[in-house]
Formats: C-alpha cells, sequence, structure tokens
C-alpha cells in the first residue's frame, strides 16, 4: 500500500502529542515533521520521553513551524493549534498543495458569522469554508475521501452528534428541547499553565464551566439542523471531571411522536434500536451496548471508539442517550486519522486497532 | 446549654465515620455508643485510627447494637443504616422515648405503596410514617424542632431539593419537564467490598447508572410535588464520578412564563434572584453564587454549606440550575446534626463551622 | 483566655489558604488581615468561596502586603512567603513589636553559610538568625513559648524529625547511614501555575525530583546532628505522587548496636518502645501505631497528627520507622498554629482539633 | 511466519485482562481460549466491553479452567492465577506438551524450602523448579527461547532487578546493604473485592505495606544472589499509591569502592555509565534516561519498557538509582509475551510497541 508522508504542526499539546503516538505506529503513515515554537531544537524523545523507545522516533526533532518547508516535506499536514491560528497555516498549506487535517475549530463551520459569534473574531479565511469537509466519517465518509481540507470535529461535538445525527435524520426525536450534559477529563483544556488547571484544582472536584453558551454549541447546532432538516437549538453544559480523558454526555430527548402506551413505548424502542443499528452495526468505531450495560470511559480511554446506550423513560416520556469516548482519540486524534485512512484510501481502521 | 446523650447505630460506613467525626467534635453533644455488627469488641481507634487522637474518643468502644441497650444510654439515636433494617431498630427506640434520626430511607416518604414501588418490600413500619419529618432544615425548619423521628434527606435529593423547592414554591418554573443531572464522589456507594468500586474500576472512570428509576426520585418527587401543589415527575440521571466526595446537579427548569425579550429575560432574572435571597440570604448553609462563580464541589468538601448558582439561558429560554454539595456532610450526617441542633435548641450551626 | 490579633502575608498560597481556614475557627485568634498581592482588593469569599459562609470571614479583604500597617493591626504576623521574601517582612515586623511565625525557610537554619549553600544566595537577614527558635513543638516546646521569631519547619522535616529525633537523642540508633525516602502530595509544590504540576502531568504518575540534594536536608541535618551530638549527613529522596495532601516517609536507621539474636531484638525492640513512648505517648499530635497498624496519609490528613509505626527486621537489623503527615498542617499551618497557641499561653491544641 | 495457538488461563483479572489485550493485537499470535470459573459461559466483549470492537475477540467465550481441552487447544498457555493454584495447570499442560508461560509465582524460585518460607505452604509442583525458566528476558534470554516453562517475574521484582544486576554482576556496588523502597499502583493488589483496595480507601491515601518481609523478597533475593555470586539479603518497603498503574522503585546502593575525590566520584560514575550501556543500551524495552530525567511512571505506563536513572551523591557516597515500569507490562503481561516472541522466533518487540 502506497505510504504517505505527514506532518503535525503544534505537536507538544495533548492532542498532538496523541497524534504523534497514532502516526508512529500508523503502517502506512510515515512522520517526517513535528513543529512546536517552544521546544524548537530539542529532540521528539526529549521532551516526550516515552516516544524515546520507539524505532520510528529517532530522526525526529521539533522544529519551529513553516508552511513552506512542511509543504515540501509531507502530503498531509495536521493542525492541532488553537483556533484563528490554525487558519493562518492551512491556506498556505493547501496553496502548495497539501491535503490539511484541521483539529482546530477555524474549518468547522458553513458560516464565517455564526464563526465570528462564537469566536469573537473574524474568520481568518472565510473562502476556505466552502472547500472543507466536517471530519465525522460515520456522516461524510463519501465527502472525505475526495476532500483537501478536512476540518477534524471537536470532543464535545462528537460524544452529542454521533448519539444523536441518526435519530433526528429518521425523525424519531423532536428537533427541540434537545439537552446534552456532558463531562470531560482535563486533557480537554489542552497544556496550558494555568491555575485552574493544577492538579490540585481539578483533583477531588467538579464543576460546570462555560453556562450557556459554550463555542463548540456552534458545531453542535450546525450538523444537528443539517441533520434534521430545520434550525436546531441546544442546551449544552459542559463539565470538568478529575480524569486524564474521556468525555461522558447524557442526552436527553423527546419521541417525536409521545408514547401512551406500553406497547407504543415497545413500538417506539424497537425503532430507535433499528434505527442505530442500520447507522452503526457496520462501524467499527461505535460500539452500540446491549443489555443492561450504560457507557463508561473507561472502556473507550485509549481507543478511537465512542460507545452509545439508550433507555426509554416509561415515567417521563423522554429518550436518554447516554455516550461515552476517549476526548483526545475519538473526540480529537484518533477522528483525525480515521480521515487520514479515508482520503488516502487505506483500511479504516489502520493504526487505530 | 443542656448537652444530650447520643448513639450512633451503624457507625463504620461512610457516614456513620462522619457522624462519628461530628459528634466527637460537638460543643454540647456526649456520644455514647457506636455500634457496628462486624466491628463489635474493638475500639473506636482500632477501627477509625483518625479518631484516636481525639480527646473524647478514648472510652469508645463498638458494640452489639441493641435498642434496648441504646434507649437506656441514649437521647437521641442516629440510624446509619440500610434501608429496610433502620426502621427495625427506630420502633423500639422510640417506643423507649429515644429521638430518632434516621438517616436511611425509611420514614422519608409519606405514602407506603410509593415506598414499596422504590424499594421493593413492604414498608417495615408504616404506622411510623405519619409522625416522621422530612429532616430539611431549610424547609422544614419548625417540624424538625418538634419532632421525634427525623428522616434525613437522601445525598441526591437534598442537592436537588434545595434549589428547585423555592422556585416551585413561587411558582416562577413549570413543575413539568424537570430534569436534574448529578454526579456523585464513590462514598456515596457505601463502604461496601464491591468489585464495581474499587479504586481501578472507579479512578479514571465516569459512568450513569440507575437510568431512567433511581429509588431517590421517589422522595425527591415527593416533596417537590408539595412544593408545587401538584404531581411532578421528574427526570433524573445520576453519574459515578472519581472523587471521594460531593455531589454536583445541574437542573433544567422551564420558566413558568416562557420570555420573549431581553427585558422579559432581566425581569425573570430579578424575580429568580429574589426568590432565591428571599429564601436563603440568610440560610447558613446555603450559599448563593454571585459574579461569574459556578459551584465547585471542592468548595463544599468537608462542610455543610450547599453551593448554588443560576443562569438563564437567553438562546433556550431555559434556566440552569447548578447546585453543589458534600454528599456527606449536608447531603447525610452534616444535616442530619443540623436537625439535632434544631430539635435540642441549639444554635443551629454549633458543631458544623 | 486573652484573644490576639493576628495577620497573614502571603494568604493565597496553599498553606496561607490553610492558615486562614485555621485561624477564622480559632478560639482565641482574630484575623485580622490577608494580604496577597495578585489578589489585593478580592474580598477573601471573592478568593475563596469556601470561606464564605463563615460568620467570621465577613469583613476581610485581601491588601498589599505593608508591614508598617500590618504592626499596627496584629500582634502576630504569619509569613506565608517564598524564602528569601519572608525575611524583608520579619525584619521590619519585629522591629515594629510584632511576634513573627515565619513558614519559610528563612530563619530555619542557624548558619548563613549553610543557608547560602543550600538557597542559592545570601542569607537576607542574617542577625535574626540567632533570635529565631525552630518550631517544632515537641522539641521545642518552651523555646517556643518565648520566642518573637518563630521558624516553622518544613513538612518534610517534620515528617523525618519527629520519628527521628528521640532514637538519636537516646542513642539507639546510628548517626551515620540514615535514608529517608518521602512521598508528597502536590500542594507541597504551592499553587503555582506551572505545566509540571497540571492535573494531567501529576495524576497516574510518580516521579522522584531534587535527587540527591534537596534544600530540606539543611534544616534536616541541622537538627539531627543537634539530636545526636555530631554531625549528621542523610539521604533524602522526595517523590510526588497523585494526592493533595499528605507525605509519607519511610526511614531505614541502624541500630547502635546490631542485634545477633532474637532476644536481643526484642531487647531493642522494647527499648524502642519505651523511647517513643517517653518522647510522644502524652503529645496531642504525635500518634504511635501499634499492633499491625501502619501509617497511611488518609489517616492524617485534615489533622495535625503525625503518625508513627515501626518495625525490626529480622533479616537485615535494620529499623525501618514510617510516618504521615498532612503536608498542609502539621508539616506547615497547623503547627505554625500550635507554635501560637504555646507562645500566648493558650491550651496547644486550642484550634486543632 | 508462523503462528501459534495460544490460551489463558485465569483472564478476567488485571493481568489476564491485559494479556488478552495485548494477544489480540499480536501478529502471530492466535488466541484460541480464555477461561474464568467466574465468568464461564459470558463472552469476553460481555465480560471487557472494550474488546468487544477489536475484530478478533467475536468468537471468544469465557470457560472453566479444563487443562485436558486446552492442551488440545493450544500450543502455550499462559497462567494468570494465584500461588499455588499455577501449579496445578502447569503439571498437566506440560505432560500434555503444552509451552507453559506462567505468571504467578509457583515456578519462580529454585529452591522448595524457600518457596515454603515465603509463600506459606509446600510447594505444589517441586519437580518442575529445575526446568523453568525465571522468564527476564534482558538477562535470561537465551533460556527462555528453548524453556517449555517460563517463570514471568513478579512486578517488583522486574523494577529492582533490572537497575540493580549489572552492576552486582560487574561488582560495581556491594551485594549488602541494598535498599529498595517500591511505590505501586492499584492494580497491583488484583481485582479482589476487598474494603482495603475500594476507590475510597486508596484515594488521596498513601501506605506501606508488608513491612519488612514481602513475599516478592524471595526472587529478588535468589536473583541478585546470582548475579552478586554471593547471598544478597536485601531490604524492600513497598507502598501502595493511588494510580491504576505504575511501579516506581529508588533503590539505594554502595559502591563497591568508596570514592573519596571528585576524580574518584567521576570515574565511578562513568564505569556505571558504560556498564549500563553494555547491558541495555540495545534492549529495546529498556530506557536509559540521560541529562536531569527522572523516571516518571506515566511515561512508561502501556508501553513495555523500563525507565532508569541514577544518581552518585557526593555528599553520602551513594548510588541512588531509580526505575519506572507499568506493573501490568513489563511487570507482568508485556513480559510474558516477551518470553512467548522469544520462545516462537519472532521479532522480540513484535506486539509490543
Amino acid at each position: 500500500m502506497k505510504t504517505k508522508k505527514v506532518a503535525i504542526v503544534g505537536a507538544s499539546g495533548y492532542s498532538g502529542e496523541e497524534l504523534v503516538k497514532l502516526l508512529l505506529s500508523h503502517p502506512h503513515a510515515e512522520l517526517v515533521a513535528v513543529t512546536s515554537r517552544q521546544n524548537a531544537g530539542q529532540t521528539l524523545a526529549q521532551v516526550f520521553p516515552k516516544f524515546a523507545s520507539h524505532p520510528k522516533s529517532k530522526g525526529l526533532r521539533f522544529v519551529d513551524p513553516n508552511a513552506e518547508l512542511l509543504a515540501k516535506q509531507a502530503d498531509v499536514v495536521f493542525l492541532a493549534l488553537p483556533h484563528g491560528v490554525a487558519a493562518e497555516y492551512a491556506v498556505p498549506l493547501m496553496a502548495a498543495g497539501c491535503v490539511v487535517i484541521d483539529l482546530s475549530a477555524d474549518f468547522r463551520l458553513k458560516s464565517a458569522d455564526r464563526y465570528k459569534e462564537f469566536y469573537g473574531h473574524d474568520h481568518p479565511a472565510p473562502e476556505l469554508l466552502k472547500k472543507s469537509v466536517y471530519g465525522l466519517p460515520e456522516i461524510y465518509r463519501d465527502e472525505i475521501k475526495s476532500s483537501l481540507l478536512i476540518a477534524s470535529p471537536g470532543c464535545y461535538p462528537t460524544s452529542i452528534l454521533l448519539p444523536t445525527i441518526p435519530l433526528l435524520s429518521a425523525g424519531l426525536v423532536k428537533s427541540q428541547g434537545i439537552i446534552a450534559d456532558s463531562l470531560s477529563g482535563v486533557t480537554g483544556a489542552g497544556r496550558k499553565a494555568e491555575t485552574d488547571y493544577l492538579f490540585c484544582e481539578c483533583n477531588e472536584s467538579v464543576r460546570p464551566y462555560g453556562v450557556p453558551k459554550h463555542r463548540h454549541l456552534s458545531e453542535i447546532e450546525e450538523q444537528l439542523s443539517l441533520a434534521a432538516g430545520a434550525p436546531v437549538v441546544i442546551q449544552f453544559t459542559p463539565h470538568l471531571i478529575p480524569v486524564n480523558r474521556g468525555i461522558l454526555s447524557t442526552l436527553y430527548l423527546e419521541p417525536a411522536k409521545p408514547f401512551t402506551s406500553a406497547e407504543a413505548m415497545a413500538a417506539l424502542a424497537e425503532k430507535i434500536s433499528q434505527c442505530y443499528a442500520a447507522a452503526y452495526a457496520h462501524e467499527p468505531f461505535v460500539r452500540l451496548l446491549e443489555g443492561k450495560s450504560l457507557p463508561d470511559t473507561k472502556n473507550v480511554v485509549g481507543t478511537n471508539v465512542c460507545e452509545i446506550a439508550w433507555r426509554l423513560d416509561a415515567r417521563t416520556g423522554r429518550l436518554i442517550v447516554m455516550s461515552a469516548e476517549d476526548n483526545l482519540v475519538k473526540g480529537a486524534s484518533g477522528q483525525a486519522v480515521q480521515s487520514l485512512n479515508l482520503l488516502s484510501g487505506w483500511p479504516e481502521t489502520d493504526g487505530l486497532v
């Protein structure tokens, strides 16, 4: 199988580090460059001792990011940068013929206005918004295969969109009144030296944040609106919990047709079951839980899998859907590699199981 | 001030242990007996080395629970026992003239049928249900003062009822459609040697459980219904998170009158603010957060305080209320001591700050 | 009992915060001022929401540190500052007649040269070194009572000195070859926004640091030398472990007279037992463990107690002593309050149990 | 490359689970059977949901252990059983022609008497002790290649032997007076439903245990004695720390020839450096840290690598060596797979990077 040369811009953060790990072990990708302003000049092994023993890590040394140079070295460039900064690299890299897989929020929205509303500044490259594909393979597999600019989804959005889109698309749940209550590990905050994320401030602590208008709402609602065929506005409350990795989302949905009998409830359950099976039974990275099982982040951490379980509540008439994923893998770097596999024509699971 | 002799039945679990701690340091209570079948014969210091240095712990030794003997020794007996078992002790203790403060679920409901529905067996002492008072001091202060049987509330219910009751009572929110999404530390599961609660099964893990019909719904809904003056059915999803102590509840409520303008929203915000101030501004154990602050369990752990913050969401029209408490203190033993203070005529905060 | 007015310079770090907690609840101390450059202007409750519900916290607002003003307000001033900085405040405060209890390393050593060797800069106020008393109450109780400048011991030193000094003083162990292997919670690193202490860098991680010459060796060896009556050089290896609080030290000592029979070993054990009992049986804040018990930080966290257990090893001839303390209480702020009690003529345990 | 059929007896504990993970992903091993008395009848995916998405997990279902059946199915059988029990399976499996890789302590010692001293019962199959090879590939690579019974080392022993054996073999350190102070994650205690290992008993806790005579001393001392060519008795203190995985060992060694000058110290440092380089520079699973780096369990967790760093202390004359490993990988299952690779003629790193 043809190999590809890949580079990572911004490889010293948590998702950058996870990308390094995945790409070093990928059977067809050759990691040729890693950049980091603060670590430029150091070897990969100096910054991340755990990679020192990996045979493919030997020659790798962090360099300052330089789009021109990167474009000469790599076929595909991953951007693991803050929003706003990613676009600065995407433009010249694409101009030079590289495929770009962006892990930031810069190309996830179709509307530059919505970007400005949620991110607080003008979009740095609005002309690219129509070229980008939202890199959620279970929904946009075909588009990803032929795209030159992949906007890899956010961690919270992945955990919310995967369980919700099939139900909305099938018309099984109302598009209004959706609530997503999410819990995230601390890597989600990035490797930032801020007091709020010190060990002693997060350990033995649980707290909501970003209430009620978190930035990820922009892409969640855009994607849900596409699925529903109508504008969707949801409630979303993120919480920080003391684990390194993992997102658990609990979703509260209302059946499109309220059930009023045990029979109707059973019939709806059957439809939901079939809807999910049709969407995901053959997906390698979505696990539909059965029986009494409920999602648990410890069962997905370190994997590219999103677990989903659901319950109908006879007392309230609601549908509760719960999902779990590793925010750095299916919620970031693993999903980005999944897109790499798709656009490279490699088996979708290569390097991910 | 007159002192009282107190005893704890079931003092070897987490809430029992916390009760021991609080009562050893209480200025007017004298802890005269602690029972535990499994630890009978051992000194308090042998079972809990941390109490060994407390001057008042010296003579205390665990004994087998015996209602007759306890009734002779103590004025007030705390029951920190599993539901179903607590009632077995409450009956003879009350008959012998003791005041009983029960931390189990046995006397929290007014309806024996509802008890059976949620707890799976006939109520063991239905005749006592009309004598018991639900021991939430902020709501039932006067009743507690003159009661002989206090049913101390559950941990989840406390975190949900305190933020919700004033709003329902004031008619500011709809009584239907309420959702409570709660996160609890692992002491909530008790000191049970079960694989599910081993360190390695809980650490680096987050998971929902008891979906969709957790037992605590019974008392939550009974109390909310009383506040609303109409039957209330809510959605409640508990999650287990890797901290020792602490409950964080996020509540999704709908304003009774939807707001349709910024002015209406501001007016509603003012009403909510006044409602909470009227209910809790002078309460020593409820903290209304101001400004940008949101609840964080680390700010309440080890205290008898419940923190509350709220936000109106202009996009969804919903009211989001968040609360934090220590499940073993305000959610269990601290609240029980608060009731002890009330019924003993002592200052309500004695032994609790 | 006569009250005293106390102030804390540097009250926004972890030991400063713990001091605030202890002093707010102290029966005879009145906390009149808290300083913090970064939080000046904010109320205590804004910076530490958990103190908001404490009745005595109401009027307190962080101010910029100003020795002249503090001297007018307070009888006793606690310095919870970095080494080098503490001395800058101690000099004018003492000149103005305040008693100073310093939690930094600035006045712990008797030798300015040794200070320079370990702290890398000239001592800022060498003339005060002979006035200061090493604030370890179990060893220097009488000196503390009449001192105007208390150098409160470091966290690691407390956990090592308490178990070792009685043995050395009694000549039961050799003064050479001592090894102290210590494990500390992350509050020991202070509330510093550094990447190394982020949640995700400390959680699921254990690591040694400062090997082989940690600064705390200077005071440990000075005190052990005084106890032994001869120069003592020890091996000390600190490790960072993922807990908020707690230090566990394991000490490897050699009996002064090697035992060569079971009888000799039993005789030595008896002597050690008597030595510790003589030193600590009546100490309120040292707990000598009995039977099979070994120290566990969870049994001392939140208390001013240091737990000690020991074992003779028939196979190696060594004495292993293990101690546990809360680094922020007995290892810092609790011990400082213990000194406050002593020099104020209050019962030594007031405000500490 | 020729594949082999492998089975795991006792696959429901932590090391069994890790073996399943490694063997499912191994390029040449085919996992044909997993046994567990308690889970017999359940699919692998039911017991461990995280394996459900692995393509090779499909047909696997836990069965009751039956040596006769296993011998027909598998070429190599891993025993992840308690000591004493493992031997019961090893005997019939070997008789039936299987290669056995035992993760228990049953075949690690050459002396049945020593086994009885440390494990408290007669050795169940003493005749096999001379056939077994101690499965530490860095030391016994050639013997492992041709062995039919591999006694895979314990987790603590691996972390102590790898750093110590080369120094003892080279005569650089004294064989007497060695101290090993070790810290282990809680998976080391196994998946046992005991109160001591509950989340709330381990979280925010650090404690020594098994002082002074832990069972692992038997194999550590046997191997060190072989390296030193003389009987070695060491001091070993294990501690339990609140992480899932990882062992950090700090070793205190005395140079064979004490150094008395900076030059002598530098010369010794050079010899130690060369000794370690000769032993491990080409070992894929030993990482010699350079510069200021010290071991950190987070850099080895999830890998088969043991990190080693060392320091000479000019003040005490001692050599401090520190090592870190994942107790479940290099300390158990990874090392066992490393042996499988060796005895199968496969590249030693297959399935392990």
